[in-house]
Formats: structure tokens, C-alpha cells, sequence
């Protein structure tokens, strides 16, 4: 299956930038889950782009939900999320639509899809397929949130400017959750915001790296093979455009270390066994440890830029120069943050549900039965 | 599924590392595709430990195909290959069965098997189990490279001491095939066989970083979601053990540079399509571009280093010391080389029959009406 | 995964009988397959209850399109299919909600959903839901068309009432596809529709086999183990409600012959390969054999009676009686005809595309670069 | 996947007819299940042939467990069980490796596999492959026991004779399980065996009809769509080779009926909801409704007959005669009851694992502590 990922709860993606609606279904969550538009709507405006350092296509993300809620809470089939496409301006990319953009999915698209493909604004391949994925991981997120599991996600880094490490998860994660801009130092926060607007203007973009921590993770949850806890929240990871590269815990710096720094060793805390570091993000041998889990991904500098690049024109196989015109983000790796929450929710939500079954994410037996 | 991965190519894996035996099923695999025991068995050697770089565990790895394999042929039904235990000192672990050595996965498993799986020498969790999959992969590596698809894997960096990057691929390629510790600068080899010494006789362990480099990927392999090429091969890589990270091209850097640099412009060469750099490892939008791809894995240190560590007795739920013996190497990096070469020969042999069919990696239709 | 079926091509399913839409997302299709709108209409107008004996519940199944098409041809990406419901009339089902209908899924819905379920109209129970398969299902069904693929059903037996066997198949398939009452024999037809209108007008239903021929189907499609084109079809089938038996070939029947009567033996009839009988379906070992695929669905009589049935209340826990209201047909088995049709076309498109390539179903090469 | 089948608790099925071994692997059981090798063992001994109603090829079976179970219980990580094939006598095929046999899988592996499949005795297609499927089977059949789930299958028709249907269940499931020839009513047991010898002293061989039973299903398993009960079960007893038919309830039966007699009306017994009758076979919608699951498979006659039958030569084109030899069964019908029990125990296990999670089939977390 291609645009369906996970196992006991799945999700399916549909739609292209500039059709008509683009969607997302939620299979397989538990029923009795209560769904919050509020909630929804306030993780869409999260990924919506604004001001300077955003694309000037502004999408309200009417979302509508169409199935799978019944009074206010999940049945436990599947959930349709429907997002209408508004305000598209179809005519920039028709005259430039065999110039393969660099960095982008037009000369791979048509490699696929052999010139079927809808061209206009990446089709399938746009960021704007981000939207229903967050509004279907939403979903997921507010389930976890009732079972105490909390994921927040921060820019760890930005054209080359550090945020500090996380620090208290707790107060953290709960900044996060408000935060516009998900910059845990406000002084690192106000640089990347610069080095995104000094991109703009320069007619080029920039890049980031997107750390993500999920606190109250029960141990016990990942295979051995070929299920790790890294191996699914990876896969799902690299679906996120421009996603280049995933690192659990201290991750490719562990490659630098001895084992004797990078081993985490146990003790007891309070009757319950955690860990003195956290070095391996709160996963060994692929199974959570009731540690935080946590990751990093690598996101590449937006691929429309605003100068003139070197390409090929595909169809006549000729090189051809290329001036990307439409409307565009000089970063995205501040609206990918909810993105990755949203993602991390949605395979936890299969990972718990396969582990302790298809009622687990729900409420209480005695509760539902008075409903 | 746990232990199976992949859809129309799938591998399947079982065993404990103080069982009776390991192995591999290997289905969907074309028919028609020539088998190679010397082939598998020069794969096998590679993943060996030797010398004094690694555990003094060492298995003769002799593998027997049980099915699927006929008149020398893979027949296109499920391939079995056992590998027996036969050098196991179960004695080792039996004492300390309750101390989770850190960084090992015996607390959660634990979590997840309730004290019933198998905890001698790491059971199912054992890099062990690299064997099997490594046979396997090898029987998929043999039929990509009869489609002109070849894979290598050098160590780019370990104890921090770097190789040498990527050159003339193919040259590259070829001297990684025949090396038996996969360095491409020997310079940079005997620095890092002097590190691995050097930590072994502190009674500790390094890590590294692999870089693995496939030529001869025909474009339009992948999908935009959830399956891109990038999701499906961090998938299979993070299922190896001691993998924290996954990066393609130029990875993590990415997000440092700005996308003028980071764009890999296009430019047609002899009729075909190619790009100038390949900053994004050969993948657009998940989906190989015809360029090689590129990626890397972070392998974390050995966690088995003899040294005292803290830790608890997790049945009786205190702290404890724990001093591990066994036999262990001090780093698994280089032994790490072909299972990288061998788990991206099965990714790529899946991706491969989902796109082009199941006859795909066989021979063309008329050679094989004739056997 | 629960609401999505199939492997290279799949369908999800969403929505409940009294929702705001329901809906499929068919995803895997070859790109550059041309989409029929008054195709899939035409189909759907099959399905559509008609007349006396069928519910009064009458949906204009105003279906739309909201991904996956480009300039009418299919884009290789997940089509969406959406319908709203127009003619609910929520309010008939209030009062019942926990008394269950006996043989629908009310009780077992519950024991499930626990009381979560949106319980109108039987919610995501509703045999409603065969309206998104057939719009999805007629995509595929019309792509096979292009590859010499027919699909043909009809009502072999209504009311003890038995058409006569297929015999020309082109000719019968062709008369099937223009029929609004699928029956062979237009004297059986008569008889049909007279139980059925007596069963209505009893307050009462009745119930059918729907006997499925395809012809054109390749040989060597299909697995040993364990999808074999039985187990596949009939996964499919048994998912459309009220299906309780599926048969190939001679079926049930087999079971009394002996082998000397049932082996279907061989022959050379210009130069292909056939089989003189056809007791086996065109399937052997799970692979189809080239002849035309044969196999019988045993369609259960609507549960829905205007009778008083004796029932419990599952929230009470105690014995009731239940006279069922509401809008409901006395027959479904004339409305499945187009349901099985088009189920076996999605199983078709899947096991083709998997054997044959994501490409196999679309234009040649050739057409496509022009496009 | 194709020899893979199952969600969360899947088989895996290798090996060929007259290959070195056969074998299964059976992933995602829990942790903690006991594992009787002599139950096993009697599993296979049912399934192995017996006196003049079955071929001369008896194996011993001596399989063996290689992984996956520790100290007599399921560790919960792969549990691979390996036959090997001792008394074959593979020169009988070669002659006629081209001539189909007529009913098998010779001509259809051919298309599929091109010539590279190992002919030999019907390879990978070989009625011998569900010995390691009854080995697989047997263990979760147990695991099955151990929650009060019984399952128990008899030959309700054979070559036109009856069996009485199943009465007193928890009785004649108690009889089944040790009964060698699964008939209830021993004058059709002796009815049904005179006819087998007549059959094989004709050169000619009977095929017949198995009912299955399920006794202590908990209500609320299965899905709507698409992996309904039936769904699940069907998909998987269409993978025993012969199965050409599968119904459940009164199947085929139910089709002749009206609502008002196959509906299953409601009552409250001893504080439990059940059915009065159980026409629908304890699924409604497609999940479990807590009474009784029950299923009949027709299984045709054994393709292998001793007479000359007409076929072709498929490499060289041409019609031929073929009269076969090696050893085969009059009839496999009775062989494939514990076939029956053993895949059926599968599905169950692999959906109860779905539903309540992968401790569920385990012992009480209190017990698994102290091992």
C-alpha cells in the first residue's frame, strides 16, 4: 500500500495542491475518543503559513469532518477528514511544466507517472498534502493527550543558529503547544526569524532540523525486528517532504563516542527503573524503555527559490534555464514542527493500539458503557 | 507483521543467538535468478568477527538452503536459509540474567516479553541474527547486480577518524566488494583498526558512521507517501541493531545550507537525464532520480564494553553493579558493512517488483523458456 | 489495516449510512487510465434501489471526484470518490437504538464499538457503503475493460428461482452490462421479481446467489499460499454484507464428484492452452489457468423484515420484541449484482498490478510521452 | 506478501514437496503460552496418511522447534518449526515434468514461474506443505485451549454419504479432538471410508465437505471492512489446496430462504445475550457475536487419479496423454480436517491479538512475573 501507512491504526492520504479537496482517513482508532475542532483547528493554524518568512498562498483549511465522530466522539471506524483547496492559482505552472524544478519531485513525478501527473503546484507531491496529515494526527494526539502521553516538537537548529536543549519536558512541551514559532530561547527565536527573512530577500530559502520529544510512553512498545520504534516513526519521518534525515537520541554524534559515554545506565527512581542519561532516546533494541522518546529531523531548505537555476525541460530532453515563479516559503521547517508532532501522534496511536489492543486508546469499559 | 518487512519482496526472520538454529525466508523473489552459495558464503565471511577487532565468538555460518532454490535457480517460492548455533556458551548469561546490561535491550525486552523470551546472549535481540539476513539479502544482491544494480558500503567514519568520501563510484564499488574491512583511504583503515584495538583494551567499545552508495537505480522507483524510498530503506536500515541514525545525501548538513546550494539542478548528458550534484542522495520527492543513491547510518557503540556499570536487578527492582563477560567485540562497525549492503539489496529488490512486476529481477522470458 | 483492501492497488472505505458523505480512496492505479464519470454513473444507477422491490430510500448518488484525475485520465495517485447522503431520515432509528435487529449488526457493533457506533441506518454497517465501492470499483473495472478484461455478474438463483447457466460468456457479459435486472433468463426474471414483490408484500424478503464470470484474465496470476486467487476474491467478496458462501468453479459440487469427473483436463486449441471443461473456475493451485474465471456468492435474505422479531435490549439486558421501521428492500440480491462486479474488478486491478507492474494497466509507453 | 499471512499473530510457510525440509514460521503469538510437543505431534498424526485410504508416502514428521520457544513456553519472538522430507521419491516426476497434470498446479506454475519451479511432486504447491501448517496451527490451537476457545472440525459429507450435523458441541468437539476419522456418526464413518477404497480400487478418488466449529469466541471481533470474520477465515481456508468453496451458518442454504427464517432473533439466557438459532454462524456484519462460529469448506477430489487422462505437453505445445504415477490419496478430505482446525486456529489467534493485544493469548501478567 502507498498512501496508507500503520497497521492497527492506519492513515490514508489523498488530494493534490490544486484539485479540488484534499483528505486524509483515520482508521482504527479506538471508539469513545473525543474530537475536538478546537483542537483541530488550532494544530492547522500551526502549519499555515504567515507573514514574511511564509508563502503568500494563505489557505483557511476549512476542514470537515464527514465521518467516523458521532456526537462528539469517535466511533471507532473511519474518520474522513476533507480540506478544501481555495485559493489556487492554477495558471503559474502550466507554461514551465516540463522544466523540472531542481530539488523538487517534477522530473521524478513524470519518471513515475509518465506525464499523467497533475503538475500544478507539486500535485500529490505538494506540502499542502501536510494539512490533512495533521488534521487526521490531531486527532490522534488529543487521544494520546488523554492517556497522559504528551509530544512536542522544537526547531533545534536553523540556518545555522542553535535553540537551546530541552530542559524541564514538561514546562517545555507545554510552551510548545502555545507556540507560534516553536523556539524554545526567545533570542534563538528572533535570529531564525532574520535568517528566514534575509533568505527571503536574497530570493533563497533555508533549511532546519526539528527535534520531537514524547513524554509518558509506556515501556514495552516496538519490535526487535522489523518494527523498531526507530524503523516505524523513521518511515513515517521520511514521508514528511523535505524530511532528510531521522536521528534517535544523541544520534550520528553517538557514532563519535565510546560505549562507556553512550551506554545509558539504569536505576531506580521512585520504584519505577529509568535511566541516568538518555542518550539512546528512550528506545533499545528498537522497544521503548519508559523514557522519553526522542528524535531529530533533518529538513532541507525549501526547493523554490527565486533565482535562476540550470535544468532540463524533460519532455524535449533539452537543458533549459528555470525562474520558479508562484508563491512559496523561504523555510518550512517552522511549520513542519506541528507536522512532525501530528506524524509522531498518528504512529504512536498503531504502536499502542497493536501492543494493548483496539480499545486501549479509548475510555474506560465502565465510562463507555453509560454513553 | 514483526518479523517480515517488505511487500512484494519480503524477508522473514527467526531465531535466537543461543538457539538451535537461525534463519530467513526470502519470498517474492523473481524466478530464474542463479543462486550462488560462494556468493552468500563471501557475504557471510565479511560479516565474520576477526582478529582482534572482534568477539572471539566465531561461527562457521553454515548456511543451508532448505527451499526455494532448485537446479541452482531461485524457483520463485519462499527461499529458507538456516544458519545452526554452534559455538554458544550459554553458561555466560545465566547469573545475570535479571541485570540489564545498559544499553542492551534485556529490560525491555523484558517490558515486552514478561520474562519469557529468551535472554541468553541477547536471543532474538542479537546482532546474531544479522547472519541470516545477511544471507538472504545476499541472494537479492546477486540478482540486482545481474540488472546492472550494484551496492557498497564504506566505513565513512568511526572513533572519530574519517574515510575518504565517495569517488569514481564504480572504481569505489568494486574495491568495496573484495575488502574485508571497507575503508577506502588505508590510512584512514589502520587509524580506525588502531582505535577499535585501542578501545578493546580499555575494556570499551567505538562506534561509526556507514555510508552506502547504490549505482544503477533506474528512476521512478518510490512513492511521494508513506512509502518513499527514503521511509522504506530507514525502515529496514533502523531495524538493524545499533543503528540511531539515518541520513540521505547530504543529510543533517542539509539543513545548514541554503537552497541554492542544496538544490541539485538538472542537465542533460548523452541523451540522458541527470543532476549536476547530488545533494539529495539520488531521491526527489522519495523517488529515485537515476542518480546514485546515497545514504549513511549511525552506529552506535557496542554496548558490551568490561567495565563496571550501574544498573538495576529488574525482578527484584534494585540498583546493582554489573560486570559483563561473554564475548564481545569492541566495535561492530566494519562487521556492519555488509548487512547495511545486504538490507538495501532487499529494500531495493521489493521496490523493484511492486514497480516493474514479479518477473522484473528474473530473466528476460525467452532465456527462460528454455531451461 | 481494517477499512483498506488490497496490495498494490487498494480502496479504503469510509462514512455511515446517515453521515454527511461517504466515500473511497482507490490508490495504486496505473497512471493515464481514462476515468468515465457517466461510466461509473451508469454503474451506480445499477446499485440504485428501483421500483417495488427495493427500498424507498432512493440516493441520487451525486458522486465526485476530488483527487486522483487529471485532465480525465487517472494521475497514478489515490483517486477520492466522494457521495453525500441526501436522503437520510435519521430520526426512524432513535427510538430502536439498543434493540438489535436480528441478523444485522447492531449487537455485534456494539459489543465492539460499545455503544460509541453511529447506530443509524446501521452507520458504517450499511450496505450504503457498496456505493463508494462500486464508484471506486468501476474505475477499475472500466480499466481492466481497456486491457480485453470483462466482468460479468448475474442472479443464478432468487427464491429457489434459478437462471439458466451462462453460456456464450462475451454475449452474456454484454447483455449483463446493459441489464437493470441481471437475470439470464427473461422467464426467471419474471418469476424473481414476482417472489420478490410477494416477499415484500409478506412483510418479508428473500434472498440469492450471484454467479461472477471474467474473461481475458492472463494466466499465472495468483499464489500457492496463501493469496491465491480464491482467497483474495473471496476475502473481497465476503466483505459485502449479507455475502455468507463463496464457490469456484463446480464448487460445493466438486465435493460429491469424483476426480475422473472433476479434473478439468487440457487441450491445444490454436495454439493456446485451454482446458475442456471448466470445474475449477480458471483456477489451479491458486493461479489462474486462463479460462474464465468462475464463482457464486450466496447473498443472505435482507434482514430488514416488517415483521415483529424477538430481540433483546443489549443496554438493559433483557428480552424485547422489535418491529422494525424505516426504509428497506425486500430483495438486496439484484443490487449486489454490480457490487460483486465491481469488488472482483479491485482484486483484478491489485493482483495484476502486483504481478505485472504499476505500469501494467495504463497506456503503452509510447502513448504516454505524447500526452 | 505472499507465503505471509496475518496481522499481528502471521504464519509464514516455506518448502517444496520433495525439498531438503519444510517449515513454518509463526510470529507475533504471546509470550508465555505453553508449547506440548506431543500435542503437536498429534496434530500431525492426524493429518499424516493411514491404511489404503491414503497414499503409500507416509513421513514420520519428526519436526522440530528451532526458535521461539525457551523453557517449554513461547518467548513471543519468532517461532520457526522445521519437518524434514524423508521418504521422497523424486525420480517418479521426471518424465513428466511437462505434461500437466490435470486439476493441479503443473501448468498454472509454469505460467507463473517459467519453467524454474520444482516440478518435483507438485513442489511448493504439494498438499505436503500443510504439514508445517498443521505444526504452526497446533501451537496456536493450544493457545487457543488455554482461553476456552475450542475448535473442532468433522467431514460432514464425503463422496455423497452425511455425517449427522453437529449436535451437543463441547461433546462432539470432545470427540473430534481424538478421533483419527472425523466422522460423528460412525455408520457414515464406515459408510464414507468403503466408499474412499471403492474409490481408490476404481484408479479414481472422492472428495467431501468439512465443517468447522468454534466453541468460547468472545463477542466483538472481526471487522466491518474489510477483514470480516468471514473475510479473514475464508482468505485463509482458500489457501488449503482443494478448497473450492467456504460458507458459513447455513451458507449457500440461506440464499433459498426468507428474512423471517434466517434471521437469528435475540434472548437473553443466564444474564448472556444469544441467538435462538445460528443461521448466520456467530458472525453478524462481520464480527463475532459470541455464539458459536461455524463453517463448512468444500474440498474437491484428489486431482491425483490412476487413469489416463488427456492433457498437453506445455513446452512443446502438443496434446498428449498422461496416466500418473507416484503416491496419492483417494481422497484427502480426512487428512484435511486437522488442516481445518489448524488454520482456523490461526485466524483466531491472529484476530483476538488484533482486538485485545499481544498479551492477550499470554497467562495473567500476575503469573508471567514469577517465572
Amino acid at each position: 500500500m502507498k498512501n496508507t501507512f500503520g497497521n492497527s491504526v492506519s492513515v490514508t492520504l489523498f488530494g493534490e495542491s490544486h484539485g479540488a479537496q484534499i483528505g486524509a482517513v483515520l482508521d482504527g482508532l479506538a471508539p469513545g475518543i473525543p474530537v475536538s475542532e478546537v483542537y483541530i483547528a488550532a494544530r492547522l493554524s500551526r502549519r499555515r503559513p504567515s507573514g514574511a518568512i511564509s508563502t503568500k498562498r494563505v489557505e483557511p483549511d476549512n476542514f470537515k469532518i464527514v465521518s467516523g465522530v458521532f456526537n462528539g466522539f469517535t466511533t471507532g471506524t473511519p474518520l474522513c477528514i476533507l480540506i478544501p483547496n481555495e485559493n489556487t492559482k492554477s495558471g503559474d505552472y502550466e507554461a514551465t511544466r516540463a522544466l523540472a524544478r531542481p530539488g523538487h519531485a517534477d522530473y521524478t513525478a513524470y519518471c513515475k507517472y509518465h506525464g499523467f501527473e497533475d503538475y500544478r503546484g507539486g500535485g500529490h507531491f505538494s506540502g499542502r498534502l501536510t494539512a490533512p496529515l495533521v488534521a487526521a494526527g490531531a486527532v490522534a494526539m488529543y487521544a494520546l493527550e488523554q492517556k497522559g502521553i504528551r509530544i512536542g516538537t522544537h526547531i533545534a537548529r536553523c540556518a545555522q543558529i542553535a535553540d537551546r536543549a530541552f530542559g524541564d519536558l514538561e514546562r517545555d512541551l507545554t510552551f510548545l503547544q502555545e507556540s507560534q514559532f516553536a523556539v524554545l530561547d526567545p533570542e534563538a527565536a528572533d535570529k531564525m526569524r532574520a535568517a528566514m527573512k534575509a533568505a527571503a530577500e536574497d530570493g533563497d530559502s533555508v533549511g532546519g532540523v526539528l527535534e520531537t520529544s514524547v513524554t509518558g510512553m509506556p515501556a514495552g512498545v516496538g519490535e526487535p525486528f522489523f518494527d523498531s520504534l526507530e524503523s516505524v516513526l523513521a518511515h513515517a519521518m521520511f514521508s514528511i517532504p523535505a524530511v532528510k534525515g531521522v536521528e534517535f537520541g544523541d544520534g550520528f554524534a553517538l557514532a563519535d563516542g565510546r560505549g562507556s559515554q553512550t551506554n545509558d545506565s539504569f536505576a531506580m527512581q521512585d520504584d519505577r527503573i529509568v535511566t541516568r542519561t538518555n542518550h539512546n532516546g528512550g528506545i533499545n533494541g528498537g522497544i521503548s524503555n519508559g523514557m522519553p522518546i526522542l528524535f531529530r529531523c533533518a529538513v532541507k531548505p525549501t526547493p523554490s527559490i527565486y533565482r535562476e537555476q540550470e535544468t532540463v525541460d524533460f519532455l524535449q530532453g533539452r537543458d533549459r534555464k528555470i525562474l520558479i515563479k508562484g508563491r512559496h516559503d523561504p523555510a518550512i521547517v517552522h511549520r513542519a514542527v506541528v507536522v512532525a508532532d501530528c506524524v509522531t501522534a498518528l504512529v504512536l496511536c498503531d504502536m499502542l493500539t497493536q501492543r494493548f489492543g483496539t480499545d486501549y486508546l479509548g475510555p474506560s469499559r465502565a465510562t463507555s458503557l453509560e454513553v
